[in-house]
Protein backbone atom coordinates (compact mmCIF):
# COMPACT_ATOMS: atom_id res chain seq x y z
CA UNK A 1 0.00 0.00 0.00
CA UNK A 2 1.23 3.48 -0.88
CA UNK A 3 2.08 5.85 2.00
CA UNK A 4 -0.23 8.52 2.89
CA UNK A 5 2.30 11.13 2.62
CA UNK A 6 3.53 10.10 -1.15
CA UNK A 7 -0.22 10.08 -1.96
CA UNK A 8 -1.00 13.16 -0.69
CA UNK A 9 2.34 14.70 -2.24
CA UNK A 10 0.87 13.24 -5.35
CA UNK A 11 -2.34 14.90 -5.09
CA UNK A 12 -0.63 18.39 -4.05
CA UNK A 13 1.87 18.34 -7.16
CA UNK A 14 -1.28 17.17 -9.01
CA UNK A 15 -3.03 20.31 -7.81
CA UNK A 16 0.13 22.22 -8.60
CA UNK A 17 0.14 21.14 -12.36
CA UNK A 18 -3.64 21.03 -12.76
CA UNK A 19 -5.47 23.63 -10.43
CA UNK A 20 -8.73 22.82 -9.17
CA UNK A 21 -11.48 25.33 -8.26
CA UNK A 22 -12.06 25.72 -4.79
CA UNK A 23 -8.81 23.24 -3.64
CA UNK A 24 -7.77 24.24 -0.61
CA UNK A 25 -4.44 22.90 -1.99
CA UNK A 26 -4.66 25.19 -5.11
CA UNK A 27 -5.58 28.53 -2.78
CA UNK A 28 -2.44 27.97 -0.99
CA UNK A 29 0.01 27.52 -3.48
CA UNK A 30 -1.97 31.02 -5.13
CA UNK A 31 -1.52 32.59 -2.38
CA UNK A 32 2.57 33.23 -2.77
CA UNK A 33 5.28 31.20 -1.03
CA UNK A 34 5.63 33.87 1.86
CA UNK A 35 1.48 33.15 2.68
CA UNK A 36 2.78 29.32 2.20
CA UNK A 37 5.99 29.78 4.91
CA UNK A 38 3.48 31.85 7.39
CA UNK A 39 1.25 29.00 7.56
CA UNK A 40 3.88 26.80 8.38
CA UNK A 41 5.38 28.46 11.41
CA UNK A 42 1.59 28.94 12.33
CA UNK A 43 1.16 25.08 11.89
CA UNK A 44 4.16 24.96 14.46
CA UNK A 45 3.22 27.21 17.01
CA UNK A 46 0.13 25.19 16.81
CA UNK A 47 1.84 21.92 17.50
CA UNK A 48 4.08 23.76 20.33
CA UNK A 49 0.91 24.93 21.61
CA UNK A 50 -1.00 21.48 21.93
CA UNK A 51 2.04 19.37 22.74
CA UNK A 52 2.53 21.83 25.88
CA UNK A 53 -1.50 21.07 26.78
CA UNK A 54 -3.23 17.47 26.90
CA UNK A 55 -5.46 16.75 24.07
CA UNK A 56 -3.85 13.82 22.71
CA UNK A 57 -6.11 14.24 19.74
CA UNK A 58 -5.89 17.43 19.26
CA UNK A 59 -1.75 16.78 19.12
CA UNK A 60 -2.25 14.52 16.56
CA UNK A 61 -4.17 16.67 14.56
CA UNK A 62 -1.44 19.81 14.43
CA UNK A 63 0.98 17.38 13.65
CA UNK A 64 -1.18 16.20 10.77
CA UNK A 65 -1.67 19.95 9.64
CA UNK A 66 1.96 20.47 10.16
CA UNK A 67 3.11 18.01 8.05
CA UNK A 68 0.54 18.87 5.38
CA UNK A 69 1.02 22.09 5.19
CA UNK A 70 5.12 21.49 4.70
CA UNK A 71 4.56 18.98 1.91
CA UNK A 72 3.09 22.13 0.05
CA UNK A 73 5.26 24.76 0.77
CA UNK A 74 7.58 21.68 -0.87
CA UNK A 75 5.66 21.15 -3.45
CA UNK A 76 6.40 25.65 -4.38
CA UNK A 77 9.76 25.09 -3.93
CA UNK A 78 9.62 22.11 -6.31
CA UNK A 79 11.17 19.84 -2.92
CA UNK A 80 9.87 16.26 -3.12
CA UNK A 81 9.66 13.66 0.23
CA UNK A 82 12.00 11.73 -1.99
CA UNK A 83 14.97 14.65 -1.75
CA UNK A 84 13.70 14.75 1.97
CA UNK A 85 14.53 10.89 2.38
CA UNK A 86 17.71 11.05 0.75
CA UNK A 87 18.86 14.24 3.12
CA UNK A 88 17.59 12.02 6.04
CA UNK A 89 18.82 8.89 4.49
CA UNK A 90 22.19 10.23 4.33
CA UNK A 91 23.00 12.11 7.62
CA UNK A 92 21.35 8.70 9.02
CA UNK A 93 24.21 6.99 7.60
CA UNK A 94 26.54 9.57 8.66
CA UNK A 95 25.72 8.63 12.30
CA UNK A 96 26.41 5.23 12.09
CA UNK B 1 12.59 -1.70 1.82
CA UNK B 2 11.77 0.31 4.76
CA UNK B 3 10.71 4.14 4.60
CA UNK B 4 13.71 6.19 6.37
CA UNK B 5 11.03 8.05 8.59
CA UNK B 6 9.93 4.78 9.78
CA UNK B 7 13.38 3.72 10.52
CA UNK B 8 14.26 6.97 12.30
CA UNK B 9 10.91 6.81 14.42
CA UNK B 10 12.03 3.12 15.30
CA UNK B 11 15.41 4.65 16.45
CA UNK B 12 13.89 7.08 18.55
CA UNK B 13 11.42 5.15 20.45
CA UNK B 14 14.36 2.77 20.94
CA UNK B 15 16.75 5.83 22.28
CA UNK B 16 13.76 6.70 24.77
CA UNK B 17 13.27 3.07 26.20
CA UNK B 18 17.02 2.26 25.82
CA UNK B 19 18.91 5.91 26.38
CA UNK B 20 22.55 6.01 24.85
CA UNK B 21 25.29 8.12 26.25
CA UNK B 22 26.22 11.09 24.06
CA UNK B 23 23.35 10.05 21.75
CA UNK B 24 21.87 13.76 20.27
CA UNK B 25 18.21 12.19 20.74
CA UNK B 26 18.33 11.35 24.15
CA UNK B 27 20.08 14.74 24.95
CA UNK B 28 17.03 16.06 23.66
CA UNK B 29 14.23 13.96 25.26
CA UNK B 30 15.84 14.41 28.71
CA UNK B 31 15.69 18.54 28.15
CA UNK B 32 12.08 18.06 28.43
CA UNK B 33 8.79 18.38 26.41
CA UNK B 34 8.73 22.39 26.60
CA UNK B 35 12.82 21.93 24.67
CA UNK B 36 11.46 19.67 22.87
CA UNK B 37 8.74 21.48 21.52
CA UNK B 38 10.89 24.55 21.81
CA UNK B 39 13.33 22.90 18.68
CA UNK B 40 10.30 21.90 16.69
CA UNK B 41 9.22 25.70 16.26
CA UNK B 42 12.68 26.59 16.14
CA UNK B 43 13.34 24.51 12.61
CA UNK B 44 9.89 26.31 11.65
CA UNK B 45 11.40 29.65 11.87
CA UNK B 46 14.74 28.26 10.50
CA UNK B 47 12.17 26.56 7.27
CA UNK B 48 10.66 29.75 6.35
CA UNK B 49 13.40 31.80 6.52
CA UNK B 50 14.92 29.80 3.60
CA UNK B 51 11.84 29.06 1.91
CA UNK B 52 12.30 32.67 1.68
CA UNK B 53 15.89 32.70 0.74
CA UNK B 54 17.47 30.89 -2.28
CA UNK B 55 19.43 28.08 -1.39
CA UNK B 56 17.58 24.41 -2.30
CA UNK B 57 20.29 22.36 -0.52
CA UNK B 58 19.52 24.30 2.86
CA UNK B 59 15.70 24.58 1.86
CA UNK B 60 16.29 20.46 1.98
CA UNK B 61 18.49 20.52 5.48
CA UNK B 62 15.75 22.53 7.40
CA UNK B 63 12.67 20.63 6.46
CA UNK B 64 14.90 17.66 7.33
CA UNK B 65 15.69 19.19 10.98
CA UNK B 66 11.89 19.94 11.31
CA UNK B 67 10.75 16.37 10.52
CA UNK B 68 13.49 14.83 12.73
CA UNK B 69 12.68 17.00 15.78
CA UNK B 70 8.60 16.28 15.05
CA UNK B 71 9.45 12.58 15.24
CA UNK B 72 11.33 13.24 18.83
CA UNK B 73 8.51 15.47 19.99
CA UNK B 74 5.82 12.69 18.65
CA UNK B 75 7.66 10.41 20.40
CA UNK B 76 7.93 12.12 23.61
CA UNK B 77 3.84 12.53 23.24
CA UNK B 78 3.96 9.05 22.63
CA UNK B 79 2.30 9.65 19.41
CA UNK B 80 3.60 7.26 16.46
CA UNK B 81 4.24 8.00 12.36
CA UNK B 82 1.10 5.54 12.46
CA UNK B 83 -1.42 7.90 14.59
CA UNK B 84 -0.15 10.27 12.21
CA UNK B 85 -1.00 8.51 8.88
CA UNK B 86 -4.04 7.37 10.39
CA UNK B 87 -5.15 11.05 11.05
CA UNK B 88 -3.96 12.20 7.14
CA UNK B 89 -6.18 8.96 5.78
CA UNK B 90 -8.97 10.10 7.65
CA UNK B 91 -8.97 13.64 6.12
CA UNK B 92 -7.71 12.62 2.71
CA UNK B 93 -10.96 10.15 3.14
CA UNK B 94 -13.68 12.87 3.53
CA UNK B 95 -12.13 15.11 0.80
CA UNK B 96 -13.02 12.71 -1.33
CA UNK C 1 2.50 63.15 27.17
CA UNK C 2 2.25 59.50 28.26
CA UNK C 3 3.81 56.99 26.20
CA UNK C 4 1.48 54.71 23.52
CA UNK C 5 2.62 51.68 24.84
CA UNK C 6 1.80 52.15 28.50
CA UNK C 7 -1.64 53.62 27.18
CA UNK C 8 -2.19 50.34 25.17
CA UNK C 9 -0.74 48.54 28.40
CA UNK C 10 -3.29 50.58 30.53
CA UNK C 11 -6.43 50.11 28.15
CA UNK C 12 -5.81 46.18 27.78
CA UNK C 13 -5.38 46.00 31.89
CA UNK C 14 -8.35 47.79 32.28
CA UNK C 15 -10.11 45.68 29.96
CA UNK C 16 -8.78 42.72 31.50
CA UNK C 17 -10.52 44.23 35.03
CA UNK C 18 -13.70 45.21 33.38
CA UNK C 19 -14.61 43.10 30.28
CA UNK C 20 -16.03 45.42 27.55
CA UNK C 21 -18.92 43.61 25.53
CA UNK C 22 -17.46 43.04 21.68
CA UNK C 23 -13.70 43.82 22.76
CA UNK C 24 -11.00 41.84 20.78
CA UNK C 25 -8.88 41.98 23.93
CA UNK C 26 -11.71 40.53 25.73
CA UNK C 27 -12.08 38.03 23.21
CA UNK C 28 -8.24 37.53 23.28
CA UNK C 29 -8.21 37.43 26.99
CA UNK C 30 -11.19 35.11 26.96
CA UNK C 31 -9.82 32.13 24.71
CA UNK C 32 -7.16 30.99 27.05
CA UNK C 33 -3.56 31.45 27.46
CA UNK C 34 -2.50 28.80 24.69
CA UNK C 35 -4.44 30.76 22.39
CA UNK C 36 -3.30 34.13 23.19
CA UNK C 37 0.67 32.43 23.20
CA UNK C 38 -0.13 31.13 19.72
CA UNK C 39 -1.27 34.59 18.87
CA UNK C 40 1.77 35.76 19.67
CA UNK C 41 3.42 33.48 17.99
CA UNK C 42 1.47 33.78 14.65
CA UNK C 43 2.35 37.51 15.02
CA UNK C 44 6.34 36.71 14.95
CA UNK C 45 6.10 34.32 11.64
CA UNK C 46 4.22 37.52 10.23
CA UNK C 47 7.29 39.49 11.41
CA UNK C 48 9.54 37.40 9.56
CA UNK C 49 7.60 36.88 6.56
CA UNK C 50 7.58 40.77 6.61
CA UNK C 51 10.85 41.40 7.40
CA UNK C 52 12.45 39.09 4.34
CA UNK C 53 9.53 40.50 1.90
CA UNK C 54 10.50 44.17 1.09
CA UNK C 55 6.85 46.76 1.62
CA UNK C 56 7.82 48.91 4.79
CA UNK C 57 4.42 49.55 6.50
CA UNK C 58 3.34 45.75 6.00
CA UNK C 59 6.41 45.65 8.67
CA UNK C 60 5.42 48.28 10.33
CA UNK C 61 1.82 46.70 10.78
CA UNK C 62 3.66 43.43 11.52
CA UNK C 63 5.84 44.99 14.77
CA UNK C 64 2.59 46.30 15.76
CA UNK C 65 0.67 43.30 15.79
CA UNK C 66 3.42 41.47 17.70
CA UNK C 67 3.56 44.46 20.79
CA UNK C 68 0.11 44.44 21.05
CA UNK C 69 -0.34 40.88 21.13
CA UNK C 70 2.99 40.57 23.55
CA UNK C 71 1.09 43.20 25.91
CA UNK C 72 -2.05 40.79 26.00
CA UNK C 73 -0.05 37.70 26.62
CA UNK C 74 1.60 40.55 29.47
CA UNK C 75 -1.66 40.95 30.53
CA UNK C 76 -2.66 37.43 31.20
CA UNK C 77 0.40 36.51 33.07
CA UNK C 78 0.46 39.70 35.37
CA UNK C 79 3.28 40.98 33.84
CA UNK C 80 3.28 44.75 33.63
CA UNK C 81 5.62 46.96 30.55
CA UNK C 82 7.71 47.98 34.14
CA UNK C 83 8.66 44.45 34.70
CA UNK C 84 10.00 44.80 31.26
CA UNK C 85 11.23 47.56 31.39
CA UNK C 86 13.15 47.02 34.61
CA UNK C 87 14.82 43.81 33.21
CA UNK C 88 15.85 45.65 30.34
CA UNK C 89 17.68 48.02 32.53
CA UNK C 90 19.12 45.47 34.59
CA UNK C 91 20.96 43.58 31.39
CA UNK C 92 21.63 46.58 30.51
CA UNK C 93 23.78 47.82 33.53
CA UNK C 94 25.84 44.53 32.94
CA UNK C 95 26.53 45.15 29.51
CA UNK C 96 28.14 49.07 30.63
CA UNK D 1 13.94 59.94 32.61
CA UNK D 2 13.99 58.57 29.34
CA UNK D 3 12.44 54.98 28.56
CA UNK D 4 14.68 52.56 28.41
CA UNK D 5 13.48 51.10 25.03
CA UNK D 6 14.41 54.28 24.05
CA UNK D 7 17.92 53.87 25.17
CA UNK D 8 18.41 50.82 23.36
CA UNK D 9 16.70 51.93 19.97
CA UNK D 10 19.88 54.83 20.68
CA UNK D 11 22.88 52.24 21.01
CA UNK D 12 21.21 49.80 18.66
CA UNK D 13 21.29 52.06 16.22
CA UNK D 14 24.37 53.76 17.35
CA UNK D 15 26.37 50.54 16.90
CA UNK D 16 24.85 49.82 13.22
CA UNK D 17 26.45 53.27 12.46
CA UNK D 18 29.73 52.51 14.42
CA UNK D 19 30.27 48.89 14.95
CA UNK D 20 32.07 48.26 18.22
CA UNK D 21 34.41 44.90 17.68
CA UNK D 22 32.20 41.88 20.24
CA UNK D 23 29.05 43.91 20.62
CA UNK D 24 26.73 40.76 20.44
CA UNK D 25 24.18 43.85 18.47
CA UNK D 26 26.59 43.92 15.93
CA UNK D 27 27.32 40.27 15.26
CA UNK D 28 23.55 40.59 14.97
CA UNK D 29 23.52 42.73 12.47
CA UNK D 30 26.93 41.42 10.67
CA UNK D 31 24.76 37.84 10.63
CA UNK D 32 21.99 39.21 8.04
CA UNK D 33 18.29 40.04 8.15
CA UNK D 34 17.34 36.37 7.79
CA UNK D 35 19.13 35.60 10.97
CA UNK D 36 17.88 38.65 12.29
CA UNK D 37 14.68 37.55 11.96
CA UNK D 38 15.06 34.19 12.66
CA UNK D 39 16.23 35.33 16.14
CA UNK D 40 13.25 37.22 16.58
CA UNK D 41 10.95 33.88 15.71
CA UNK D 42 12.89 31.89 18.56
CA UNK D 43 12.23 34.02 21.24
CA UNK D 44 8.89 34.38 20.21
CA UNK D 45 8.70 30.28 20.74
CA UNK D 46 10.28 30.85 23.79
CA UNK D 47 7.87 33.08 25.22
CA UNK D 48 5.27 30.89 23.93
CA UNK D 49 7.02 27.63 26.28
CA UNK D 50 7.56 29.76 28.95
CA UNK D 51 4.20 31.77 28.96
CA UNK D 52 2.53 27.68 29.00
CA UNK D 53 5.17 26.87 31.99
CA UNK D 54 5.21 28.73 35.26
CA UNK D 55 8.53 30.38 36.14
CA UNK D 56 7.49 34.13 36.10
CA UNK D 57 11.35 35.78 35.66
CA UNK D 58 11.67 32.85 32.64
CA UNK D 59 8.93 34.93 31.34
CA UNK D 60 10.00 38.28 31.82
CA UNK D 61 13.38 37.23 30.67
CA UNK D 62 11.65 35.73 27.33
CA UNK D 63 9.56 38.89 26.71
CA UNK D 64 12.86 40.81 27.16
CA UNK D 65 14.44 39.01 24.70
CA UNK D 66 11.74 39.33 22.12
CA UNK D 67 11.75 43.06 22.62
CA UNK D 68 15.55 43.23 22.44
CA UNK D 69 15.88 40.89 19.16
CA UNK D 70 13.03 42.87 17.31
CA UNK D 71 14.94 46.56 18.27
CA UNK D 72 18.07 44.73 16.38
CA UNK D 73 15.12 43.73 13.12
CA UNK D 74 13.63 46.97 13.16
CA UNK D 75 17.19 48.88 13.05
CA UNK D 76 18.13 46.24 10.45
CA UNK D 77 14.83 47.50 8.35
CA UNK D 78 15.24 51.37 9.44
CA UNK D 79 12.39 51.51 11.22
CA UNK D 80 11.81 52.90 14.82
CA UNK D 81 10.12 52.63 17.86
CA UNK D 82 8.59 56.31 16.46
CA UNK D 83 7.46 54.50 13.64
CA UNK D 84 5.62 51.78 15.70
CA UNK D 85 4.58 53.92 18.41
CA UNK D 86 3.18 56.10 15.12
CA UNK D 87 1.50 52.99 13.67
CA UNK D 88 -0.33 52.04 17.39
CA UNK D 89 -1.00 55.43 18.03
CA UNK D 90 -3.25 55.14 14.53
CA UNK D 91 -4.96 52.00 15.25
CA UNK D 92 -6.04 53.03 19.08
CA UNK D 93 -7.56 56.21 17.49
CA UNK D 94 -9.38 54.67 15.09
CA UNK D 95 -10.84 52.30 17.85
CA UNK D 96 -12.08 54.94 19.76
Amino acid sequence: MTDILDQLETIVWDRKSNPVAGSYTNHLLDSGRGKIAQKVGEEAVEVIVAALAQDRQAQIGEFADLYYHSLVLMADLDITLEDLRRELRKRHQQRK
